[in-house]
């Protein structure tokens, strides 16, 4: 393990964190409503720790998977905590551990929060805790690639570990390239959609917050009610187009704007994510019409709404869906376990992996059927290498696993079963809302200590796809020899 | 595929069928309810169908993987669909989907009802259920390559595709011998429960049903109250020690024998499933004492003979557990999903296949710590060969989402979600009771005619443990070519 390289890494990550914070202190300036010292104060303390530990001299600049795995888990614990200084220093949550629920929600991009009434919130507050979901939606890491050059070099563990989905991709040769692209992409996109709500009235504020937890597929909003609040057939369709959007594979964003349309066509995760989407949104129209929504497209409205926000983790809400018939809430808890596009900034299972397991199955029946007979798995005419489907396998038990092993926990506050499982399925995704008591129309207040930390643990887990924050845990990982 | 020799089979399969229900003739001309007649004309309709289709002439004797498959699906629709005759003709169950549910979950040892009440019903319909339990614990299909000798050749695919676990082992080299030692052992177990039982004080046909219940890890009974009428300790500890002697893989049983204590306590699964026993069983305890039970003796009364009775996927209750905290409900869910050991008569997942997947996940670890190094994964001491692994990979998957799939059909009764959720995991591996309207004190009846049909499925498919039911949807499995 190069430990001096690791503190040397995370010392970056510290520093842009400081930065990042900037534009909240700036809006703080503007609305005046007390949260400026402690911007300034978490600026300071990040800045001086940071730069203090990029000062660290490193004999080699390797990074080999296993520094990479740690730079990725501890950097990612250490933004969530050192990004819960202004909830604190602020007075706006008090608490310890409900101010570090709040930031590893933020930057993990689940949406999930501890807060009865955020309408009280002061705007810096507000802002900074959305712009953590836009940091954390494409990666902090990934950013610190793009931007510091110092750190460029052999920097492809980091990435992958950081990125979603079984096998990230290299747009290009060059990773700070590749991660400048992602960005540029990022960047764009975020840009149009503010320009969309702007243009349907909402003020520039609402439509940076909205589009932050759009881009991340987070979901926090400046509302009780979330999107609902707005009750803009326009703003609604703006942003579940967008949430949908971020929920794509950026590979094939990229591939857009090189005009490769045909590799978007063909692409079969997209059309898997594309087919889920459009059925759920049937089912739940025809499950709801007549039931809960009058019309027809009321009803359709609504769930395409829902399900855009939940299968992209998003978790914003135009109405209280844990008040639809159960076939429905059935429908979003499965979607919420799917999750979107491998290589977005969505969360969940990722299309790809599921994709890839009913592929499997249906080897495993031919095999049975034909039992001399040699079978691959291919995805986009490609065949996917053996290991690779073992990870995928491996990844949907152990995902299983960590829901189970989290469950049993937090069902020790007794608090319903459905309340309880959801909580963790939404938390592990990176939705936000679940059913039962932390619905759209709930939060998670509610919950002990104890229940709030795994719950925290559980959105960085599921934002880095378990296996950075897993090997903390694995006492062979942390030996200085066989790297 | 040998159509011919499938059909021959199949006719084996009704005669057996009709030879075991002569006991529930003969109980009900000793008790004399009025349902004689319905066991007359049952057995005249499969003896007469049996012994027509055993007339075909097979040119091939051969039976390979895919007639082997088919024989079993098809064997265990048969025979649940007329297991289900006497309930109907007696008048018992005057609802066709009914008296097919129960029969479902008689034969697949679930111990599901739809019985309101099973106390008022004829002493021969209760012991036709609890007998096909029995049959059903150990397999009909083995039954019938231990008894009948035209059928013994080549049947190894036949043993393979019912007998649950990912590897079937041989006793002996001949099948028909380890069919006839695999049933001798049963025999054996199933006597000394009922001497054990008639020792407490149990009347014989008492002792004999629930006995069927626990051996073939079913779970029906002849009380509303199941085992927890007797309030007896005795009687509880008996049962719940034989429920878990029965969910050993029978193999050890065979060891045991032979003398071979070493291999017994080497055996990993077994040390796995023991421990599950123990831990649960501790915190359960732990959760009820005090919220639940006054006492520790209680408390451990209690949660004990509930873990073995989940674990086991019996089902039997001494207790409403649904009235127990979330924390022991979910560690009882757990439970039901795991399930008892490969090889034994008990359902769910199995402990090794679990068991694989942590070494699985210990693998992808060392995997990531150190790229380069080929890691195998062993049980007890042996490589397990990858194909397999994959195989148990592949069935968690399937499993996952043969559940899921089925939650989503339920979901359309608009029951409560933990009662939906549960009612599925239930069925699927064989357990009996869920939580909420299913919980012990509770019972099916309130599905729809439809879910009754998808959970009644599901509990063959949880039998069979998936594959076999599936290939009978493939339509590629139907093709005469390439056997």
């Amino acid at each position: 393990m190069n430990y001096r390289m690791i503190i040397k890494s995370l010392g970056g990550v510290l520093c842009i964190e400081a930065v990042c914070m900037v534009p909240s202190l700036l809006i703080s300036c503007i609305y005046r409503q007390g949260d400026m010292l402690s911007f300034s104060i978490s600026i300071i303390i990040l800045a001086s720790l940071g730069l203090g530990m990029r000062r660290i001299k490193t004999a080699v600049n390797e990074i080999y998977a296993r520094d990479g795995f740690a730079i990725v888990a501890l950097g990612w614990l250490m933004v969530s905590i050192f990004g819960a200084l202004p909830f604190l220093l602020s007075g706006a949550i008090p608490s310890v551990i409900d101010a570090l629920f709040e930031s590893s929600s933020a930057f993990s991009t689940t949406g999930a929060s501890i807060l009865k009434n955020v309408e009280v919130l002061p705007k810096g507050i507000l802002f900074w805790r959305s712009f953590a979901h836009w940091l954390g939606g494409m990666g902090v890491l990934i950013l610190m690639i793009a931007i510091l050059p110092s750190v460029k070099a052999n920097t492809l563990h980091v990435m992958k570990a950081e990125s979603p989905g079984p096998s990230p991709e290299k747009f290009v040769p060059r990773i700070g390239q590749t991660a400048k692209i992602l960005y540029t992409i990022y960047i764009a996109m975020t840009a149009l959609e503010v320009v969309f709500l702007l243009a349907g009235g909402m003020p520039l504020y609402d439509s940076l917050i909205h589009t932050f937890g759009t881009a991340s597929t987070g979901g926090f909003s400046i509302k009780n009610a979330s999107v609902g609040a707005y009750n803009s057939v326009y703003i609604e369709t703006v942003i579940a187009v967008f949430m949908f959007l971020f929920g794509v594979n950026f590979t094939l964003h990229y591939a857009l704007l090189k005009g490769n349309i045909k590799s978007i066509l063909r692409d079969e995760e997209l059309r898997f994510y594309f087919g889920i989407v459009i059925v759920s949104i049937a089912l739940i129209a025809l499950n709801t019409y007549g039931t809960v929504f009058k019309s027809v497209g009321e009803a359709i409205r609504y769930s395409s709404f829902q399900v855009s926000s939940v299968i992209t983790t998003t978790g914003f809400a135009t109405t209280d869906f844990t008040l639809w018939p159960v076939f429905s809430q059935c429908i979003l808890v499965l979607l919420m376990l799917i999750g979107a596009s491998a290589g977005s900034t969505g969360g969940g299972m990722k299309c790809i992996r599921i994709l890839m397991l009913f592929k499997i199955i249906k080897r495993e029946i031919v095999r049975i059927i034909h039992p001399r007979s040699v079978q691959t798995v291919k995805t986009n005419g490609r065949v996917v290498d053996e290991e690779l489907l073992s990870g995928v396998m491996a990844f949907f038990f152990i995902y299983v696993a960590v829901f189970v092993m989290s469950i049993i926990v937090v069902s020790l506050d007794n608090k319903d079963m459905v309340t309880t499982a959801t909580s963790v399925i939404s938390c592990i995704g990176n939705i936000g809302p679940g059913l039962g008591i932390v619905g759209p129309a709930g939060n998670y207040a509610g919950f002990s200590v104890v229940s709030k930390a795994v719950l925290s643990l559980c959105m960085i887990i599921g934002r880095l796809e378990i296996y950075p924050i897993l090997l903390l845990f694995v006492p062979n990982f942390w030996k200085r020899v066989n790297i």
